[in-house]
């Protein structure tokens, strides 16, 4: 089986002390390419193992595989599996199909699509840890629906001086991302640096690419980060925090200072 | 703006007390269809509410539109945007999308899909109270990651004298759903009744809808469910529990019973 858990160095921030060097353990998110009968079918971002039974779950789930007899073989790739359908099975189409989910990938190559996107490497920004502190509970105050519901994702937009901008919610992060870029993108507003990008929830690779693309420097999670998102954070100098809150916050990478 | 929470009834279980009739406040959960010149191009489960930014930032951060003036027009429909783009932009195709995130929808109407799937009422199944209770710390026992990382979400099915039976992780819920349900499938186990399927998260209408397809007519989660998940579970007798944890848990549907 492929691990599914990587060691990475990391800074770890409490309160007003010295920010100090650690480990951290992260969940691996890669993405996995399902071929049926020879056709790129579906691409999503997932944690490797069981790499068989997550195509064969899928494809029944969809109502593509009705019993197990309708797959004469399932073979296993580095990240990609190829199932071969019993004659008479249709295999649908693409359009029958989320592609990704939580992911964003969109069927491309994923780190190397951004940079093909015309991404570069983004401007550091600097912000006091006292600022990056206060996040969580600017967030909390923010959100509309969250305490009520317990069922809503927050992406919130703050300046380097922890001045709220915007905030968006959604029962989806990715929603909750695309909603807050994309009133920036409809303002002119773009790109969006010397900006903090929270997120109420866990950091995946789908959601640090969407600040890249918008030129956010810094992304602060109350979760932890997928080790893609780290990737994808290092490859464009992004500064990826995890664990914000309690006064605590983990620094996976990124170019900006904290004072 | 249209409504982003719902009011819907539930009944509360604490403990050994009686079970309580109550109310609960519920993210609502809806397809919004993205259509671009003319053509549909991707359909995304998200809550009601700035839609037009949310259909611009899923293009901006997809890297199709790149200026504000890229855009010629966006509007607002029921559960759709349409958006005009100027001359010379390139709309993409829908094998460059994502259709859904965290989903399962796939360009079909949701709910009606899977009565057309072939799905219908599940058979209820009993099970006490004290089984329901002692499910998230089983749930954690089995997961052998997510203690460590905090980042991966956890799915496993237990019969229903609360025996676990299969546990999967991954970065993304719904493929944690889908490697148990492939390795069931696999396996020549469905249908899954008699089984409760017990969640680290929030319950979407994705994970729902797995269920169903799979036959288990119980779906228990840590966290809450959304309004397409509650409706989903009426449709199809499924019963939905939320807040499963601290000894307690909503009842937000079902025909089983707890004794």
């Amino acid at each position: 089986m492929r691990r599914n858990i990587v060691t990475v160095p990391i800074h770890k921030a409490l309160g007003a002390d010295s920010i100090s060097a650690a480990q951290d353990l992260l969940a691996v998110e890669e993405p996995l390419q399902i071929r049926v009968n020879g056709r790129d079918l579906s691409i999503t971002m997932r944690t490797p193992g069981h790499d068989r039974e997550l195509a064969a779950g899928f494809m029944f789930t969809e109502g593509i595989l009705k019993i197990p007899s309708d797959v004469i073989a399932i073979e296993s790739g580095e990240n990609s599996v190829t199932l071969t359908l019993a004659d008479g099975v249709d295999p649908g189409t693409a359009r029958n199909f989320y592609t990704t989910s939580s992911c964003g990938v969109c069927g491309k190559a994923s780190i190397d699509s951004l940079h093909a996107s015309g991404c570069t490497m983004l401007r550091e920004a600097r912000v006091s840890r006292e600022v990056i502190h206060g996040l969580p509970e600017k967030l909390r105050a923010a959100q509309s629906v969250f305490e009520h519901t317990g069922g809503l994702h927050g992406a919130a937009l703050f300046d380097t001086g922890g001045n709220l901008e915007i905030v968006r919610e959604d029962v989806g992060r990715h929603n909750a991302v695309d909603k807050l870029i994309g009133a920036e993108f409809l303002g002119g507003r773009l790109p969006l640096d010397r900006r903090i990008l929270m997120l109420s929830g866990r950091a995946s690779f789908e959601l640090v690419q969407k600040a890249v693309m918008a030129g956010i420097p810094i992304v602060a999670a109350v979760g932890a980060p997928s080790s893609l998102a780290v990737q994808t954070a290092l490859r464009f100098g992004l500064t990826l925090l995890g664990f914000v809150r309690n006064g605590r916050f983990n620094i996976y990478c990124g170019l900006s200072s904290f004072e």
